[in-house]
């Protein structure tokens, strides 16, 4: 079998065989198969495709190619969940707990985004080893980690090369990458979470069904039991948008003072969670032992369970006055009086990452403490001169910069505007 | 400008700019553009094409990347030719000789096939420096030597690249990669002789007058003198197949006694050539005057003033019984009475390179004895018993494997068969 002969073969838009698959990935993990010639074959599919056969393999390839962690030791069923990413999406940290508090054990190893989050929290350490990892689920029953480096490691070496070759954007691409990871770390139940809307990845509702049906049809072929949600990424999830910002806003909802559409999709992801994971037997069950665990306080302590048991100090979450405020807070007022009627959440993500508060380059530090909450959602009414939205700074002409940008994020309306929905499907 | 965004443009079928594709191979050569970065775009070109403009773009890009070739103060019109390549053919070997004797310098770097051929000539020199070059064709007006290294180097990184990638196959990089080394090696008018059929690189007419139409695109938007034949190679052009049989052949058809195809064949080259180098007001005399030089003795002999002027020993030429015959010799005669209806030139060129003619890896050893010698065209007519064609073999199991291939490679009619043009357009 050629490298080469693979290429061309994707190139003339056949089908690839589970053979081909195989010895490609392990090829381009041992060397053999080199960085342009994956490259090729990457931009192949892009253009080209892969059925959900192809992608399944794909995916299995990638799982197989390191360590497959086994956690049938440590729980009955190992259910995982996985966000495709967007702009004030705290939901791990909120649903995580919650589900931990009704009796599911869950372990989830998490990329960028929650890590930058957690380390907000002095001490939490997000590098457990895989033997912490499990030896923590079996005693805390709730863990939330990095990805260890041995999971996937060609999903690591595949994404690099995308990254950097006009390969990112391709549905079976993606939905291996994500599933290949959740595979690979032991999960036998996965809810999806896959947003759409124009601060998500996949922009349009028709890209993130196909992304999820493909992301369904590879666990189903796996012989995992897998649920999608397709929820609204138009806006920002939450009000806050920001390293500590975040902690705090998922702290005040796990103490049952969220904002409410934060908290009607963590009870909404929860209750899928639970019914995966056999501890519910259906979505209205599942869901009111989630409401049940916050108003009982049990999934607040399950937080505190999880920030001790992972070394932080759990101080700042019992008294969030502690963790830094930022040294400029300006509470800007609306412009106008009318609707709400667009918050685009791309902006805002780009403006936070702007303030420091995310990274351009992966070298860039994170300043956890700058950000933004916005006080309104779409659909919303405003008078002129109430508050909008408070900006959190550490630098005077980057605060002016933001409050521009977020600024223009806003679009108001005379005549009232319909809310947005928080899931499509 | 960053690679990544002209590979994404190429990816969703934009049109690259002049700027992009100079930076893009400006920055390969000079390593920030990686090899993985470069077979990603290339992958993309393959699916997505190119304009003319863009093409021509990459072709004086690729030109641009080394020494250019300047002519001008050693003749008044350069004038090059090329082949696409096929099974048998030996015409630059007649032709450049031919019309060199009419008057017009010519000075050719060549690929592979021909070198090889030609060093089956003791002592001939294939890699000749640029000013060797330079000087020769003053003095000699005929030079056939290797390309040098500098010429278009991005063209040869590149190429590297697309044959351990799958995308060799792609109209627009074929004719920049031929064109390129055209223009950097100086010509000012550019024959080009493209193949087309069962033993060719293009097998559709289709395809090959494409490959010839953005060809002349290129050469005119690049202010250069095109024209562009399409020729068949169906079956093996002239008899010879092999090394020394196919220089054989050539100094046969110089000294007035070559098979008619390829006689023809060259005549009709040379004819273009002659006009395209202002030395013959049109086709019937450019014809005329190929046809003198071989009747008068000169093309011969300018043809062993070049393998003079090149270090070969010319007494090989003078008497080719010298040339070192195969240990076995067979004549192979007709399984059947009939007319030939096929042979398959890619089987024959397949046979051949079995045989040891010529290389399946770059550094596979050649040998120039070995080969075949087809007595007959399709077209003819054949009684059984007579002779069909010879093998000339150093290895016992390989003339019988060698036996085989080429009578499958026969295809016999009872009927009368139509005989194949020489040239299509």
């Amino acid at each position: 079998m050629r490298a080469v002969d693979i290429i061309i073969k994707k190139r003339d838009k056949g089908e690839l065989t589970l053979a081909e698959i195989d010895f490609f990935i392990k090829s381009f993990i041992s060397g053999e198969v080199t960085d342009y010639q994956a490259s090729a074959l990457l931009m192949a599919i892009v253009l080209n495709g892969m059925t959900p056969r192809e992608t399944t393999d794909l995916t299995l390839a990638m799982a197989n190619s390191g360590h497959m962690l086994d956690l049938s030791d440590v729980v009955d069923l190992a259910v995982d969940k996985h966000s495709s990413g967007g702009v004030g999406d705290k939901t791990s940290l909120a649903v995580l707990p919650i589900v931990a508090a009704c009796g599911l054990p869950v372990g989830k190893m998490s990329g960028g985004g929650t890590l930058d989050k957690l380390e907000s929290i002095p001490g939490y350490r997000v590098d457990l080893t895989t033997e912490e990892f499990k030896h923590q689920l079996k005693e805390k029953g709730i863990v939330l980690t990095g990805q260890s480096l041995d999971l996937a490691p060609a999903d690591g070496k595949l994404y690099a090369l995308r990254d950097v070759t006009g390969t990112v954007q391709s549905i079976p691409l993606i939905a291996s990458s994500i599933m290949c990871k959740k595979l690979a770390a032991g999960a036998q139940a996965i809810l999806l979470d896959v947003k759409t809307g124009l601060g998500a990845f996949m922009e349009t509702l028709e890209d993130a069904r196909q992304l999820a049906n493909m992301m369904v049809d590879i666990g189903q072929l796996a012989g995992r039991d897998v649920v999608a949600l397709l929820s609204d990424m138009n806006q920002p999830l939450g009000n806050a948008v920001g390293n500590s910002l975040e902690v705090l806003e998922a702290v005040e909802t796990l103490k049952g003072n969220g904002p409410e559409d934060f908290l009607e999709h963590c009870l909404h992801v929860s209750a899928h969670m639970l019914v995966l994971g056999k501890r519910a037997k259906d979505l209205t069950e599942g869901r009111a032992m989630a409401e049940g665990s916050i108003a009982a306080g049990s999934a607040f302590e399950k937080f505190r369970v999880l920030i001790q048991a992972q070394g932080g100090d759990v101080s700042y979450v019992d008294d969030t006055s502690r963790f830094p405020r930022a040294e400029h807070v300006e509470v800007v007022e609306s412009p106008q009086t009318g609707y709400v009627a667009q918050i685009q959440a791309r902006s805002v993500g780009e403006a936070a990452v702007a303030l420091g508060a995310g990274r351009a380059r992966k070298s860039d530090p994170i300043d956890h403490a700058v950000g933004f909450v916005i006080q309104h959602k779409v659909g919303d009414q405003v008078e002129k001169g109430e508050p909008l939205f408070t900006i959190h700074a550490n630098d005077k002409d980057k605060l002016l910069e933001a409050r521009q940008a977020i600024l223009s994020a806003h679009a108001f309306s005379v005549d009232p505007v319909e809310r947005l929905p928080l899931f499509y499907e």
